[in-house]
């Protein structure tokens, strides 16, 4: 175990300002045993303080040379910052984080842009953003385990990228995992990497919220521990984007992030990895945040839009950015929060402008999946109102790899996605195999690349 | 432009012994002018020789803690030994190499191993390990194009991860890249990858050595590039697989290293990779090499039976691992030539072998696809035969990212591959909402586990 992470502590802490009660991290509890509040987790900064940012600055640069375990994952190499009391044995790892910062010259130079990086999230493990959270949450369980909490298996109620992380980290760290999911509503396709994974896949005779609800209640008893977005461990993994992306940019600050929202448990993380790295010296300001949401989901667009002085759940129509079709998200207040300190924006996306967003962008060399598609159309949007003006520096947080996402890129491509540009769409030409009638036909390619 | 990288140069070679023929690599050339034989590029080793083993490792790992471009590439990062001449503008990278070497500790010890690495090769900017050449190929071609060689387009011919890369590394660049293909045989699907880069892709009216006879003609004037892996620039990239896995090692080499092999250049890259760490004092003993093939589609296994004495081509018949189905490998002689100097072993695997690997290994967190199936069930085999004993350390060579191969997924668990472990397979199961119901069903799922 590093012995500089035995100095630091943490525990939960119920985000209810006026209840605030503190919990052992090595307790089963998701909610204020007081208040019924979330909890999050909360650092000694005291403790933290006691290096300088320039310390915290050079420790963590040393580590990006080292090849040694835990430092090949980029939330462990900043493990004083996440779970500063779990031990090498305990770290379940999957070379998460790390990840790209993908620049184009090509396209921060078309639009006119002092620096444009997409974050690539992910480029990962199991292709999503989720791993960052999943690494955290296994470990602490792992480390829980050691210490003889009895807990037997893991649970959530996901469909999607969070189930699929759950069932890999858990299969990586040996541990049990369980996923419910309404029945009718998702095929043995989309959840193939956690049936591959080997998680007990449980389809219930309900709806999500159904499901939402016996997993709650399984999740009481029986040993079994409860993964979905309300445990706030996750959050301390996904955290660690905003120190990552500080790095990569040698601690400079840029002038936005760019992130989308759903149940805004990201832009939580995004946020709270920011102001601890201001809070600890690292940087000197913080840059703005602009939370992404589809039009057909846009609970807090609505809210920021009349200054966030009350929010509204909504019904959330079908989007294509699938995972961000919440129309009652979970952690909204940390999200007005953290969008009130970072004088943030939200900005919204219509179908045609997310999926325009992400094929002008594929254009570069990109692969994006709709919800960074959201976030570029966001980010394309207030460009041409003059709120993010000529040469600012702008970072976009990609959340999944657009190979998960072959239907979104097929719709388009094939003009099913109504009003988008359709001099966007490419398709594949035929042609005999003849010499001449090839060069011809490539000719005609050439030139109207060139005019 | 790195100040080290100028002292080196590189040229194309003849790969023919009796000829040697060099070549300018800004020559647009593919085969020796003087015997037709295949190229490579030849590096001046004396001159790389002036820097120690030592200082070449403090070099790379120096490197590793850098943020600056194109330090972020784990291609460029050793940029004196794959192009020393391009200079940084010409560089054209998304971030490819510098992947994880993922360990499961309950795998080795399952396995009774001393160590195994599965190198990730696939989590990936387009997904799988064509990306390492393709940076390299795209470079040489924005280098040229920058000295007034008459570039207008790259092209292929390929229906799968190779057209992915071309695509997405020409789009970065900013150069057009155009895509061939036998029609009826590979769909909009397929090719999402770059349709969505926006690559020109015809579909020709003929079967695949159709279209590669085609893509040869057109690339001989027109000013279009050839991307295919007859252009010996790919393999430089994929080269550096070897100094990265021995980096991660702490440049230990392991006992073992294994790799799936269809057109066999892969191999031969991973060969000269460990021979120019040996040759340069980084290491003082090779790896022994394993080529994995399908049993569909094994020429060198069966010439390897014959101990090398002959080579003939097989027809090849559908296998899972699809990228791999070739009965008539372009890089046979060099591959030939590599396993002897690693006093390398060829082993094969079935549909049902590869699949239950694939699968088996899943069950530790990981998302194989079936090229990866094909190296992980030749190790079992060999493990089994006693040719890799116990305790001794093996690297596994993953070539691209399971979320390109859903329906092997599908397939595998949907019991659809003949003569796979039944044991292996899972499947979602249906429950009514009702938590005694759902309780019982949990308890039966544990008591089986913990059997």
């Amino acid at each position: 175990m590093s012995s500089t992470a035995t100095r630091y502590k943490a525990e939960f802490r119920c985000i209810n300002e006026s209840c605030k009660s503190t919990y052992d991290l090595n307790e089963v509890i998701y909610e204020c045993r007081k208040c019924g509040s979330l909890l999050q987790v909360s650092h000694d900064m005291d403790a933290l303080k006691e290096k300088s940012g320039t310390q915290w600055k050079e420790l963590f640069d040393s580590r990006l040379s080292s090849v040694k375990f835990p430092n090949t994952s980029g939330i462990w190499n900043k493990r004083e910052w996440v779970l500063p009391h779990v031990e090498d044995e305990s770290i379940v790892s999957s070379g998460e984080g790390l990840t790209h910062l993908f620049s184009s010259e090509r396209l921060t130079k078309d639009l006119g842009l002092g620096g444009l990086w997409i974050k690539q999230c992910g480029i990962s493990h199991t292709g999503s953003f989720k791993d960052l959270g999943m690494t955290v949450l296994l470990t602490q369980v792992k480390h829980m385990i050691s210490k003889g909490v009895g807990i037997r298996a893991v649970a959530c109620a996901s469909s999607g990228d969070t189930s699929a992380a759950l069932a890999s980290y858990a299969a990586k760290a040996g541990i049990p995992s369980i996923i419910f999911l309404p029945s009718g509503k998702v095929s043995q396709a989309q959840l193939i990497q956690p049936v591959s994974n080997g998680a007990f896949v449980i389809s219930l005779d309900t709806d999500f919220d159904g499901c939402m609800k016996i997993v709650k209640e399984v999740t009481r008893q029986n040993g079994i521990y409860l993964a979905n977005s309300m445990n706030s461990l996750r959050i301390e993994g996904q955290k660690t984007i905003a120190p990552e992306i500080l790095q990569q940019l040698e601690w400079k600050a840029p002038d936005w992030v760019i992130i989308p929202g759903g149940n805004l448990g990201n832009v939580s993380a995004l946020g709270a990895g920011f102001e601890m790295c201001k809070e600890l010296g690292l940087i000197d300001r913080l840059p703005r945040i602009i939370l992404a949401q589809a039009e057909n989901a846009n609970p807090l667009y609505l809210s920021y839009l009349k200054g966030f002085e009350e929010f509204s759940p909504v019904e959330a129509k079908p989007t294509l950015a699938s995972a961000i079709q919440i129309g009652n998200p979970v952690s909204v207040q940390k999200a007005i929060s953290i969008l009130k300190k970072f004088h943030g924006i939200v900005e919204q996306a219509s179908e045609a402008e997310l999926s325009d967003a992400a094929a002008r962008t594929d254009l570069y060399g990109l692969y994006n999946d709709p919800h960074t598609g959201v976030a570029l159309a966001a980010m394309l949007k207030l460009l041409e109102k003059g709120t993010i003006q000529k040469g600012e520096k702008v970072v976009v947080v990609s959340t999944a790899h657009g190979l998960k996402f072959t239907e979104f890129k097929l719709k388009f491509h094939e003009g099913k996605v109504p009003g988008t540009n359709t001099g966007l769409q490419n398709s594949i030409h035929s042609c005999k195999p003849d010499l001449s009638k090839v060069t011809d036909r490539i000719k005609e390619f050439l030139d109207s690349r060139t005019k």
